[in-house]
């Protein structure tokens, strides 16, 4: 076992898991008891009952969101149940708190089924202001995401689809300002079409990208295939596949290529393909924990921006970069929903952290720890959602 | 307004709440990062894998219950809805977390039948080491709790039942120490057969008291009236009416009695009632605020002892004595259900917290901040577990 993994172990046995309930207020005396509690709490109740928006001010709902995961498909480790996804999801909600003062509750769910799991969360509406969706498999993902999003009226978001997504926009952003090149005339190959892949192609789409080609472990995604595809497949092809182009391999889809973005598994891109992408390539390459090439191999065949999902590495394409502002921003302005406006915000908040004086191959993304992150994307996300009129 | 009820309101609005989530890891550099989320929680997540147990040892699952209401029997509220709820949940997880440490997440659902309750629940399993049910109406609640604890692996517990049935039985063997009375010689009026009401009925039979008669808003609880009662009423008739007794009215039943026992409503007991009664009458009129009657009323119609749900008067009957301990010693040993053993030892275990010094007419149960109360609950119900086997 490796060193990481030994010291993760024995942290978490050590604290016994990494989260706890704490206490805003004092009881000590009987009257603590009489305010906290009954009877004095029932005044509370009563004023939730004259009108339920006051959940926002006299309980902690608005600052507090759901982290609902079934297990299936967690980190790289897949499909490993409810129960063995909770380390995770706890250390998803030490992140909420640490980046954003948000308090995310874990629920690892042991139903499976998109109606069960749609059910069980309309259901946890009166408790959270926001429901984040995590390691649940594609394509029931979306399903599931999109019925949550048309029935409840607080935000739902996957953060497996749309947090990368959100940070892949960022990077290209600045991979354009870095390198002059035109966002209508990029040519972008995708490798995997599962969550995170499948947000990525339609937010880049949304973004101005016209010439992306998407590839899985089936080969190129293209219109002829369609009757093969389930519902997430088929609608991909609205904005891959643009051009008409058939290709036996990847290698051949990214020969001058412009960018790369890889959310698949490691080692499926080699130095000859690097080598023969457009100048000024970017190679995204963001399979975990190892990436689909190294970036000292990309570099070395000539990328001139290389991205991993690795801390060991520059520009490391991670989630947190996202999602504690977004729902800082959510929770802040009390925002209904997640609009596509709202995460290309986020995305451009992202990308603009970047000073042109910063900006270099090795930073065309802040870093984890950069303070000035979650603050700047809550603001244009709050700022989006009431320019958009999607607030309570 | 008065006074308690704005300055509960004023209370929680300045908190936004009463609870928050805390982290029990720093994260402040990227190692940090690396161990409590990507890729070193992989591990724990690998060891669960390999044995659910280890849940336990690598998550705050050991140390966390759900507290899961529908908001259809809140306080006096009645039938609020889930929404409205949510004050009392964060209360009663600031008792458990204040009184026993354990980390309790409010969950109040908009779910009202039972089979969609039960449902949600059994899905919660891999997440928490107990639920506790609060505030769902009788009778449902009933037929929700029978299912739960023959499907679920972890302790479920409605305390609106048996919280108040615990202690009102630490309360009447007390007073067997105090008047040397003997338990199967008792006579007892119960009023109230919702759920606290039924659980006190069946806990006093456990005990070993053989004469109780109960009363509600229809009369007479007894055996001829058994077609018009729903199921928990039925099967109460096993415990309820064994003299074959019959009463025109709840005063006539009270006539030299030993006990009365109120969870009903406010003034439905007179002094001229509690004169009747036997010599050193209990009378434990516990409807929340006001009670069946004011002690001072009780006390002048020459009642010995008496209790009820309020923090201003002697011997009060505040769930808050059992369900933190009872919960505590539970976690403490993972036991797997709750049993009626272990609710009977928590009751002897508040008993004999009372010295025979301690022990007088205004001392039978232990006050809310005795210190001593949780810890010797706990160790009780913990002993009983592992005594029964109940445990993982």
């Amino acid at each position: 076992m490796s060193s990481v993994y030994e010291e993760s172990l024995a942290l978490h046995k050590l604290h016994k898991g990494k989260l706890e309930i704490h206490s805003k207020v004092a009881v000590e005396r009987m009257e603590d008891l009489a305010l906290a509690y009954s009877p004095g709490v029932a005044q509370p109740c009563r004023e939730i009952v004259d009108d339920e928006e006051n959940a926002y001010v006299y309980t902690n709902k608005g600052n507090t969101i759901a982290i609902v995961t079934d297990g299936s498909a967690v980190l790289g480790l897949g499909d490993i149940g409810a129960k063995a996804a909770l380390p995770v999801m706890e250390g998803k909600a030490v992140l909420f708190k640490r980046f954003a003062d948000i308090d995310a509750i874990p629920l690892c769910i042991d139903v499976h089924d998109a109606e069960g799991i749609i059910t069980l969360v309309k259901a946890l509406e009166p408790t959270f202001a926001g429901i984040l969706m995590e390691d649940i498999s594609a394509p029931k993902c979306v399903a599931i995401e999109r019925t949550l999003k048309a029935e409840m009226n607080i935000p739902v978001f996957h953060d497996d689809q749309h947090g990368t997504a959100i940070i892949t926009i960022a990077a290209i952003a600045n991979m354009l300002r870095l390198t002059g090149k035109k966002k209508e005339d990029l040519r972008v190959v995708t490798c995997g079409v599962g969550a995170a892949g499948s947000s990525i192609i339609k937010m880049m789409h949304d973004f101005g990208i016209r010439h992306i080609e998407a590839f899985s472990s089936k080969g190129q995604m293209h219109q002829e295939k369609k009757a093969q595809y389930d519902f997430l497949k088929q609608e991909l092809l609205q904005y891959v596949d643009q051009d008409g182009l058939r290709f036996d391999t990847m290698a051949d889809a990214m020969v001058g290529a412009d960018v790369f973005i890889g959310v698949s598994a490691p080692g499926l891109v080699n130095k000859d393909m690097v080598a023969s992408m457009n100048e000024k390539s970017c190679v995204l390459a963001m399979a975990n924990p190892t990436p689909e090439i190294m970036p000292e191999d990309a570099l070395a065949a000539g990328a001139y921006i290389v991205g991993t999902g690795r801390s060991d590495y520059p520009n490391q394409v991670n989630n947190v970069l996202a999602f504690p502002g977004l729902f800082r921003g959510v929770l802040d302005v009390k925002a209904t929903k997640i609009t596509e406006g709202m995460k290309m915000a986020a995305a451009m908040a992202l990308a603009d952290l970047i000073s042109d004086e910063e900006l270099d191959p090795e930073h065309i993304i802040p870093t984890v720890f950069d303070p000035r992150v979650a603050p700047a994307v809550a603001k244009a996300v709050a700022a989006c959602a009431k320019k958009e009129g999607n607030v309570r």
